[in-house]
C-alpha cells in the first residue's frame, strides 16, 4: 500500500445539518497526523473542475454548531459517466490527493464505490444525511437534528390545532423511508403515523381518524411521511375531502419541508459527526479503503459501501407498534 | 352605568401565542379587583351553547409561557345573524356576566362591536392575532413571536440554499398585510420581499432573480407574504419555471404555514399580553366601553372598537427601501 | 404470583425532562391492559402520607411535551427508615395498588429495592436522571435534553468569548460523572474539559491554556464537570488568578446550573421515555421485578435493581482522546 | 463641511446580538453610497494599534443572524489618555477614514464623544448593549435577545422549582438597571422582581416569601437583578438561609450569566439593528456628528452624544406595578 501524504475531503448529496462539525473532525485528525488537506468543494461537481482548497486548523474554527456545509455540495451529471470519473481523477492526481473522505448519502457513496473500482483510489465514507437510510450505521450525521427540527414546529402546530379540535396531517421527510415519521409520531404525539415501509388502507384511515374525532373532541394529529405511498399529507387531504363524513371535521394540512435540513447540529449529531471524522481518518491510516464508518451500538464499526448503499435498512417495528399503544 | 361584578373573557378567531398570557392577565386584574371572572369557551359559538367556566386564580397558572389557547377558539356562523347574538345574550345574562373582554383579531373586535350596539353590554378587546393588522395597536399579541418563529426558519432554509447555491421562494404568513413577510425580509438577510400592499411586476421579479442569481453565485432567499397578488410561493414558482431562462437555477419553494401560529410566546409577547390585559380590566373598571386596548408609542391607548376594523393599519415603507439597500 | 390490577407509577429524585413522557406511556399502556393505573404524588413522601391520584388516559394528555413532572417530586427523610417504608406499604394496600412502576435516578432505584425486598410488592423502574449515571441503561431519561441546552448555552458563550478572545470556564453539572461534561466538550468545540473521572494536575492545566491562549490569540473554552475534584469552575478560576502568569489574561467563568434540569424534552428522550414506559408495564405483567428496563444497544433490556445503583456507569474514554484530537 | 470618502466602523464595550446586523447594514449602505468602509477591529484598541480591514459586501454575507461581533471587541486603557486618542486619530488619518460609526454601550459613546471633541471627526454612534440603559432610544441593540434568553431559561428553571416546590432565586444582567429583571418577572411569571431602581427591605421580602409559600404549597421564582442592592440572588440567599423561618423552605438560586450576552439575535434585534446600521450612514452623509441613532416611538431620531451617556433612562414604573397584580 503507497503512504498517505494528502487526503482529499468533500460533502455531496443533500446537506445535513452536522456535516460541518464532521469535516472539521477530518481536518484536525488529519493535521494531527500530519498529513495535508485538500477540501474539494461542490461534491464531484468540483473534483472534475478542481475546485480544491488547501485545509488548515483555521479553516474549520468556529464550525462546529453550524448547519449547512462550508464546502457547500452540488449534483454533478458529469460525474455519471465514466468521462467525467476519469477527469476528475486526473484532477486529485494534480493536486496530489491519495485518498478521499466522502460525507453525504446514499448517492454519494455509491460515487465513492464506483471511482475507488474504476481508479484505485483509497477512499472510506461518512454517513451525512438527514433520512437516516444508510446501512451500517445507526443514526445518520443530521438525522437527530431534523427529528428535533421537526417535533419542535410539530408541537407548534399541536398549539393551534389544540385551540380549534382540528385535524391536522403533518407532512415530513423520508421519500423512501419512515424514521423520521415513525419517531415524530412518538415523539410529537401523533395519534397516526404514515410510512412508506407499510401499505395502509384509506378506508381504514378513514375509519380510524372518524373515531377518533368523535371520541375524543380535541385535535388529532397524522404524520405523514412524504414518500407514503398515498400520497403525502396533500393525497390524504384530498382523499378525505371528497369524504362526505368529513364535511364536519375542522381539517388542515401542512408541510414542513426544507426547514428540516437546515439549523445548528443537536449534542447527539456534533458528538457523531465528530466521533465519525475521527474514524474516517484513522481507518484510511490503518490501511482500510472502500467503506464507510459508523456508529453501531455505540462503537465506530466499518462496512463496505456496497453493502451501505445495496441494502436497505429497516425501521423499527416496535416503534410502529408503539404508536397505536400511545395514541 | 351599572356596576361590574362579574366580567366574562373570551378568545375567538386565529389563535395567537400570548393569548394565553393576556388571559391571566385579565383573570388576575379581574380578582385584584374583586370582580368574578366567567371563562367561555370557543369563542363566540361557545357564547352561544353556554360552554362557561368560572376562572380563579389557579386557572391560570404555568400558562403565561404556553401558546395556544386555554380556552380554546371556534368559528362561530351562528352569530352572524341577529337570532345567534340574541342567545348568546340571553346566555350571558344567565351567567350573570355583566361586561366583556374580547380577545382577538378583525372579526372578533367586529363581533364584540355589533354585540354591544344591539344589546347594550360593556366590552373591551385585546388585539391578539400573528398577522399585525389591527388598527389602534403598534404591534399585536403573537406578531413578534410569530416574526421569530418565521425567522427562526428562515435561517434553517438559508443554510441548506446556501449549501446548494439556490434560489428558494420561501412563503410566510400575512393574507392582506406584509408586516411578516417585511420583517422576515430584512431580519432574514432576504434578497427580496413580495407583499399585497405593492404591486410587482412579474418581469421585473425575473429580472432581478436573474441579475442577484448571475451576480454572487450564492444562493437567493424571496420572502413572499401568502396574500401577494402574484400567488403566493406557489404562484410565483410556477411562473418562474414557466421561463426557459430559469432552466439552469436551482429553484425551491417552501410555506411555513401553520407553524407561525404556534409556540410559546417571545419575552415581547408575554409582556404586551399582560399589560393589554391589565389595562383591558381597568379601562372597563374606568366605565370604558366599546373599545381596544392598544399599545401605541409604548402607552397604552384606547381606540373605538368601529376604527379598529374598519381602518387600514399601514406597513412602514421605509422598511421597503431598507430591503432593497441591504440586500 | 397474585394477578396484577391495580399498579401505582411516582417520579422520585431530581426531576428531568421526560418524565412526562414516561409517565404517559406508563398510563396508557397500563390501561391498554386494563389495569387501573395510580399516580402517586411528591415520590415516596406522598407514597407515605397517601397522596395518591387515579389517572385516565386525559390525564396525561399534552405532556409528551413538558419539562418538569406533573406527578412531582420529593426528598423523603421518612422514607429512610424501616417504619416510614411500612407505612408507605399500608398505604399501598389501602389504595389496592398491587404493583409499581418507578422513575427516577440511582436513590430511587435504591428505596423500589429495598420496598420491594421488605414488602414484596412487585416494582420496576425507568430510568429517569439528567445525569446518565445508571448502569444497565445507555442512556437515561433526560440525558439528551440536558445535553442540549447545555450545548445551546456554550454557544451563545462562546459568541460573546470570540468578541473578548476570552478564557472562559464554563460549569456543567455532573456531582459523581463526567458524561454531561465531555459531551459538551466535544459538540461545544471546548479546549479542554475537566471531569471527576480523571485526575488534573492544576500545574498540567494551566501550562496547556497558556500554551493555547499565545498560540491563538482567540478565545478558549473549559468545560468543568461541577464534581470535578478541582473544585469546578469556581475553584480552576481561583487557582488561575493566583497565578501571576494569568494576569494578562480575561478570564471569566460561568455556573450553567439548574437551566440543565429543566425544559421540553429533545426527541430522543421523548421517544426514549415512550419505549421504557411502555416496557416497564409490560414487565410487570409479564412476571418480571426488581427490574430496571434501560434502552441497551437499541433494545429494550432488563437490569437487576441491585446493579443499578451498585455498579458504577463507565464514561466512554474514546471520547476523552477525542477532545484532545479536535481542539 | 469636507466631503465624506471613506468611514471607518467598530464594534467596542460587551458585545450585543445584533452587532453584525447593524455592521452589515453599515457597511451596504455605505456601499451603496459609494463610500468606502475600513473594519476597526478590537473598538478602541485596534484604532490605536491601526488593526483595520477594508470591508466589502462579502465581508458581511451571512452574519445577520449570528451573535458576538466579527469585529471582536476589547477594553482599551491607552484609549483614555490624550496621548491614545491622539494616536487613534493618527491612524484614522493614514487610512483615510473620514467618519465614524461606532457601536456600542454607554463606553462607547463616551469615547466616541471625546474623539470627536479633541479631534473634530464625524461620528455617529449605535446602541448596541443587551443592558438598554442608553438615553435616546426606546430598546438598544441585543436587548430583546437577552430578554428572550433569559426567559427561555427561566421556563426551564421554573420546570424543576415547580417539580419540587422549591423557592427559586434567578439573577439576570443588569448592573445599574432592572430593564431585563423587570420584563423577565412579567414575562416569566414570576411572583417577585428586585431591581437597582426602588430599595426594598429585606424583612418585606421575606415577609411576602413566607406568606407566598404557604399560601400556594407551589414553587416561587424570585428574579433579583444583579445589581440590586440586596446583593444579586447570592446576597438574598444568605439572609435567608440565616433566618430560621426559611429552615423548612426548598431554597435555590441560579446565575443566568454570560449565556445572556450570546445567541442568534431575534426578529425585532435585527430589524432594529438594521435600521439604526442604515441611519447611521445616512445621518452621517446629511452632515449630522456627535449623535446617537436610536429608535424611539418606532421613528429613527438622532440624540446628541453628551445626552446619551449623560442621562438616565428610566424603566417604566407601571411595568412594577404589572408585577404586583399577576403574582
Amino acid at each position: 500500500m503507497r503512504d498517505i501524504e494528502r487526503i482529499g475531503v468533500y460533502t455531496s448529496g443533500g446537506d445535513a445539518p452536522g456535516m460541518n462539525a464532521c469535516l472539521r473532525a477530518v481536518v484536525r485528525t488529519a493535521l494531527a497526523n500530519d498529513l495535508d488537506v485538500m477540501g474539494i468543494r461542490r461534491g464531484y461537481e468540483g473534483m472534475i473542475e478542481g475546485d480544491f482548497v488547501e485545509m488548515d486548523r483555521r479553516s474549520v474554527s468556529n464550525i462546529v454548531q453550524t448547519g449547512g456545509t462550508v464546502l457547500k455540495s452540488a449534483r454533478s451529471p458529469a460525474f455519471m459517466n465514466p468521462e467525467g470519473r476519469a477527469r476528475a481523477m486526473r484532477m486529485l492526481k494534480e493536486y496530489k490527493v491519495d485518498a478521499l473522505v466522502a460525507i453525504g448519502g446514499d448517492g454519494t457513496m455509491r460515487g465513492a464505490n464506483i471511482l475507488h473500482d474504476e481508479h484505485d483510489i483509497p477512499v472510506v465514507g461518512c454517513p451525512g444525511t438527514i433520512d437516516n437510510d444508510l446501512y451500517g450505521t445507526d443514526t445518520t450525521i443530521g438525522y437527530d437534528t431534523a427529528l428535533n427540527t421537526a417535533i419542535e414546529n410539530i408541537d407548534r402546530v399541536r398549539d393551534t390545532a389544540d385551540a380549534h379540535n382540528r385535524l391536522f396531517l403533518i407532512e415530513v421527510m423520508g421519500r423512501d423511508a419512515g424514521f423520521i415519521a415513525l419517531n415524530c409520531g412518538i415523539g410529537g404525539g401523533a395519534e397516526m403515523v404514515l410510512i412508506p415501509e407499510t401499505i395502509t388502507e384509506m378506508e381504514v384511515v378513514k375509519e380510524r381518524l372518524l373515531s377518533l374525532m368523535s371520541a375524543q373532541r380535541r385535535s388529532t394529529i397524522v404524520i405523514v411521511a412524504e414518500g407514503d405511498e398515498l400520497g403525502g399529507a396533500r393525497g390524504i387531504e384530498k382523499a378525505l375531502l371528497d369524504d362526505s363524513d368529513f364535511n364536519d371535521i375542522d381539517l388542515r394540512s401542512t408541510i414542513l419541508g426544507h426547514i428540516q435540513r437546515g439549523g445548528s447540529p443537536t449534542a447527539s449529531d456534533r458528538v457523531l459527526a465528530s466521533r465519525l471524522g475521527v474514524g474516517a481518518v484513522e481507518s484510511l491510516l490503518d490501511g482500510h479503503s472502500e467503506v464507510m464508518v459508523g456508529l453501531v451500538n455505540s462503537e465506530v464499526k466499518l462496512t463496505p459501501l456496497r453493502n451501505v448503499w445495496g441494502r436497505k435498512k429497516s425501521i423499527d417495528y416496535d416503534l410502529l407498534k408503539l404508536t397505536q399503544i400511545l395514541s
